[in-house]
């Protein structure tokens, strides 16, 4: 499977990071689609592996839940992770950056961790908390930087380690498409009207768009679902964009939903198309996050508030074939 | 399935608790061995799922490890919470006690708030942690009680609200099982050499030991796995007495392995039973258990200190083809 640039279309050559024009790569899906997921990413050869993928699809009253916060570092982001490091570490990779002081950040740690890869993870100074906790707890080197969430991630791609972006790393999108798999199989071959996903750079929702593609253009699905991208009032920059309005970021964050927070994403464009050809895009305010995660809390799920997005976004938009992508695990929280 | 007593034999008369000569009950594995694992519960018509069970195995270097840690509410208890909880929701129980300030406590909070039931948690007055919040997060009332463990048990016995105990409910001790199927199906049919198990109550070794026995009586597996209980140099009951050696606990715990607490477990006898028929045990020391944790944690394994007993324990008695129960998620601590 080649790699394409998703703007000017040049393949990839080696492990190129970014295309010269500026453009994120893509792996192309050029395959027929198997049962047995992993099949569906030849380009891993040996699976650095903590046991992720296959999480539980649960219906609780009128939905249905996707349980990736039961990942092994508890959030979606190690389907990425994976299929990432499980390359790099075919290509020999034994120093990687990344940037995020969230999800993203403890699952690279975590597997590079396990590939034996020296990892250095920047972050914001102002970092703190839980998943930075987590981080450290895998050994990586946790380098503070002051300013803005770019210069952060200029840091980390200019730190002379092969930088494993989980925004820009085709093989870490990719992954994603096992989460598409596993819900259409979960429901025994049918796909769910619509998909609710907390979206902020982008790699939730254009990963699961590329599998479910995959199994239509393959004949597994007749249908393509709607995908459902939930934002909040404070980064909505999707949703605005789609709607032809005009996004101003806040000067401050205060949400509590504080893991989405691209305010200006990379992806954006690329977004967008998806949700013009098969989705649709929901703001939830404050109150309708804390409210459903309360509601979640009280039927024994204890998420992210970032998680409980999806669900907020849900109770205006969702039907009872529709599918809840629970992100994150609230225990990294407490 | 009947519900017979371990010690007199008795039958269980409906929801008896525990048996009039001070037994605990025990269900009655007298059927055929069904390959898919809910089946081998036939007492439970509707299950109170939040996704346990099916967790992942996986090996790094020279061991297998079990991610049990990876159940709903992160650590194993949820496989026994599922099958009393479900049972209880089907007789109707609207209010149930337990007496946990860790894992325990936490699992039946959460499957105890999916049932709709009112739960009340008794808790030792110094209970304080990440468990802690994580059972008040699940809307479950915590009660603190003054004096020692013993006198916390009782309390929540007496409470007036059934009496949900992880330790003497028998449909608890049955749920897990599930481990000892999902080894086996997870390594394609093969027993492991060993299962190491971190060792308090009792609960994950003699559940454990039920589930290989009836797939042994089955004809499913055709050589019993050595069961290794791991102690800690503190709370080691079930090592001394299995040695023929006096066991004087500690006047103050300060072992870091803080799950394992039972110094005069209710079900001692059964559990020396197991280990003089099939297995053995082992002490290890503070110095094991931080090297073991440090070593899972550098890759890419966040786990509770108390989980890293098994490891601990795997590396003076295991083999290639032993496998380590990681009992707990050391997002918990953080």
């Amino acid at each position: 499977m080649k790699a394409l640039c998703m703007k000017c279309g040049r393949e990839r050559e080696g492990m190129e990071i970014r295309c010269k024009c500026g453009g994120a790569f893509k792996i192309d899906v050029d395959i027929p689609f198997y049962k047995n997921v992993r099949d569906n990413f030849p380009y891993v050869k040996k699976w650095v592996s903590l046991g992720e993928w296959n999480t539980p699809l649960i219906r609780i009253e009128k939905f249905w839940y996707k349980l990736d916060l039961l990942n092994p570092t508890g959030s979606y982001k190690d389907r990425g992770s994976v299929t990432l490091i499980s390359r790099l570490y075919q290509e020999g990779v034994k120093e990687i950056s990344e940037d995020s002081s969230g999800n993203a950040g403890a699952s690279i740690a975590a597997y590079g961790a396990l590939a034996g890869m020296k990892v250095k993870i920047f972050v914001p100074s102002t970092a703190r908390g839980g998943k930075l906790k987590q981080i450290q707890s895998y050994g990586a080197e946790v380098v503070k930087v002051e300013g803005s969430r770019e210069e952060v991630a200029i840091s980390a791609e200019r730190s002379g380690a092969y930088y494993a972006s989980h925004v820009l790393q085709p093989e870490f999108r990719d992954g994603i498409r096992s989460l598409a798999y596993e819900i259409v199989m979960n429901r025994q071959g049918k796909p769910p009207s619509q998909v609710f996903l907390p979206t902020s750079a982008g790699t939730l929702l254009l990963g699961v768009y590329e599998g479910f593609n995959h199994m239509l253009r393959e004949g597994i699905i007749d249908e393509m679902p709607k995908i459902i991208a939930v934002q909040t009032e404070e980064v909505s920059p999707v949703c605005s964009k789609l709607k032809g309005k005009v996004y101003n970021p806040p000067v401050k964050f205060s949400s509590i939903a504080d893991a989405l927070v691209s305010t200006n994403p990379v992806l954006l464009d690329e977004m967008v198309n998806v949700l013009k050809e098969t989705g649709d895009c929901v703001i939830v305010n404050e109150r309708e996050i804390i409210d459903s995660w309360n509601y979640l809390r009280g039927k024994g799920l204890l998420v992210e508030y970032s998680s409980a997005v999806g669900l907020a976004g849900a109770r205006k938009l969702g039907d009872e074939e529709s599918v809840i992508v629970i992100t994150g695990n609230g225990l990294k929280v407490l």
